[in-house]
């Protein structure tokens, strides 16, 4: 541990500046002395006061500073928030973790709040035998823990015409990574017995909108999940408590909530949210076919518009979050000319497939504007393309699976801005 | 993925006892049928109605139906919840990460509330050149990401003198793992310069106890972290916002939370919590000393007195954790007789050195009574002891440090309860 962090050949440098400006801030809050006695001279209300005992909150909250690191919606975009999408604040975190009460929403009528106790899911279609199970019939099925992205497939989608949201939570803050537990969807599926003309799924959510998705049978087989916990814990309801599919690295859409219903056919069923939505339009009108899979990703967090810097020149940290929905992300390139030139980022916390992962760029700001750009390669060798290599093969007319790499503008002042360069 | 499964050979005889009960649990709600259509005969009031949309709640909170899964103190234990503990449940969790607001609290004058703006960190004694941070200052430093277990070395205290608390929330709960950025504390050693004489660090925190712990050197440059975010966001009051000390491995009590004084000394300095209290008492009266190390150890969470067997004989998942403060946990055994024959789990999940470990055990339970029992094997070849073992060597007089074999007698009518075995 320790080993893979680089110190600044600057940073003594660094810590002297650092250190007057704490010293004006602190305004005589701190002085140093080496006596061996309490050196912090002016006594803070919590040096003296008891705090809150362990009876406080069975169940915590955030500390009242940090009020301000929450799920946002954009007014706007969606006409009604019962079939709309609120946004993961990944300019306020870091890790790879996501925590369960910031993770990114997108209902189409509401969040399902259900009874555990009276929830069924069932398999039945081609299979040998129908099958209906309670949850507690499902907690006796051998079950698995791993750490999997998901991303919404309109993540970024409103960048493809240009640069329209002002901050990394609105632009791709639909993800969320968490540790999921859950049963090998292959375990129901052998239960039920797959007939051999069984070659796709359907997976129906019990909410209001049932929603439906179809999944090739090779997909369910292979790494899905009936998941019921997330970070440890139950599912949260608004991401499908008490049971969701789970659909490593493909686009979150297909990820069913409060999932109900599992039905084994020959054919994609194209369903409304399979073909009017989640489908892209090629320029010439023709759409995509099966865009399951989220293409490797990346996006810096840290600078970005709701992130300002607020230090000035001299040694700064810049962070961000890649992913791909084929397997890990090795490596991580960073620009701060507008793509000139690029520096290999430092990644840092677990290394897991079709999981985020994260990335550090430590750099000396001379005080001038930079242009912030990420790419992220995943273990494929594929390369995170431009926004415009995207358009050049996809059109405009598109709204899902824009990877595209995302620049940031930071000003003098350090405050930033979303542009794009060409 | 799902290549860790072993499926049951017997599964397929449970899930028709399975669905039958299921069957006669749902009174009707659910009835196959495979035309293709809605089979759920019985709609559901959340099949029907629309839910809460994403404005609900900017910071989402768990379902109504999961409201008993909080932590929770022992009253008769302490005299005053400011100078107390709460307990993690682990009987309620699954995975290897622990959600936020689940993870055990430990005060020794309650949970100090800090104005992160107005908080300070200070480096000073045998170094070069006396140091005090700002958040803003720490932030300019290289951060990393891991995944560690904390565990306070009291956890399981209460069981030296026999079976006591009824419940792995209360024997075993002073435990969580989380996923920590924070800077390496080696840095900010390295920008203070300690001088050659420095070889133990004294930790001070801000909270009105001003608990304060010696730091060999040795492990202060090796991985140990200054934190400012667990799991993605930043640290919860309860456990140290908005900086606290990470010491992988070693007892949770020196994680200094609210960290506000690094002292470097040429010695240990023997404080309160590190001579009267957080110290072993041998039979004979001796101390033992520097038992910062937490060992191999293991738990089983499920079945356990809270969570009882409730479905009967047949197919049963038995779940638990085990962590050790030297490394992975490559093996856990389990015995369901009393520790006369053991079987190897099954390991599901990201295994990382000084981070909690998930471990599963599917079998046919004949109905009968069982003696529940599980022990790790650490990466070093440590292998968890019996608490006999242990009281052989250390005697009856100590609180902390006991990682003793945990058994649950599991009755016919799939009650637990917490016994010893000889």
């Amino acid at each position: 541990m320790g080993r893979d962090t680089r110190t600044s050949a600057t940073r003594r440098g660094f810590l002297k500046g650092g250190l007057a400006a704490g010293g004006a801030v602190a305004a005589g809050a701190a002085a140093a002395k080496s006596n061996g006695e309490d050196v912090i001279t002016e006594l803070m209300p919590w040096n003296q006061e008891l705090g809150p005992g362990v009876d406080a909150a069975p169940y915590g909250v955030p500390s009242q500073y940090e009020a301000n690191v929450v799920r946002r919606n954009v007014e706007w975009l969606t006409a009604d928030p019962v079939s709309s999408v609120n946004f993961t604040p990944i300019h306020e975190l870091d890790g790879i973790i996501t925590p369960n009460g910031l993770c990114f929403e997108r209902h189409h009528a509401g969040a399902a709040i259900i009874d555990p106790a009276k929830h069924r899911l069932m398999i039945h279609g081609m299979v040998e035998k129908e099958l209906v199970f309670t949850m507690e019939d499902l907690k006796r099925f051998p079950r698995e823990n791993h750490i999997y992205f998901c991303e919404c497939a309109a993540n970024t989608g409103m960048e493809w015409r240009g640069a329209q949201l002002n901050g990394c939570q609105y632009t791709h803050g639909m993800i969320h990574n968490l540790n999921y537990t859950g049963i090998p969807l292959r375990l129901l599926l052998e239960e039920a017995g797959v007939k051999t003309e069984g070659k796709w799924l359907l997976a129906e959510g019990a909410d209001a909108a049932a929603m439906t998705r179809s999944i090739p049978m090779e997909k369910a087989l292979d790494d899905c999940m009936v998941a019921f916990k997330m970070n440890g814990e139950a599912l949260r309801v608004e991401q499908g408590y008490p049971l969701r599919l789970v659909v490593p690295g493909w686009e979150g859409n297909m990820w069913i909530k409060w999932l109900r219903r599992l039905e084994v056919g020959d054919k994609p069923w194209h369903h409304r949210e399979e073909t009017s939505k989640y489908t892209d339009l090629m320029a010439d009108g023709e759409a995509r076919r099966f865009t399951y899979e989220m293409d490797a990703k990346s996006v810096i967090t840290n600078p970005s518009p709701q992130a300002p810097l607020t230090h000035g020149a001299g040694p700064t940290v810049l962070t961000g979050i890649a992913w791909s929905g084929r397997g890990t992300i090795p490596r991580v390139d960073v620009s701060i000319d507008g793509g000139k030139t690029w520096n290999q980022a430092r990644m840092s916390g677990p290394s897991l497939p079709k999981s985020m992962h994260r990335f550090y760029y430590e750099f000396e700001w001379d005080g001038k504007p930079l242009l912030l750009q990420s790419r992220a390669i995943d273990s494929t060798g594929y390369v995170q393309p431009t926004k415009d290599q995207l358009r050049a093969v996809r059109g405009l007319n598109s709204i899902y699976h824009n990877n595209g790499i995302q620049t940031w503008l930071v000003k003098e002042n350090g405050e930033a801005e979303n542009v794009e360069v060409s």
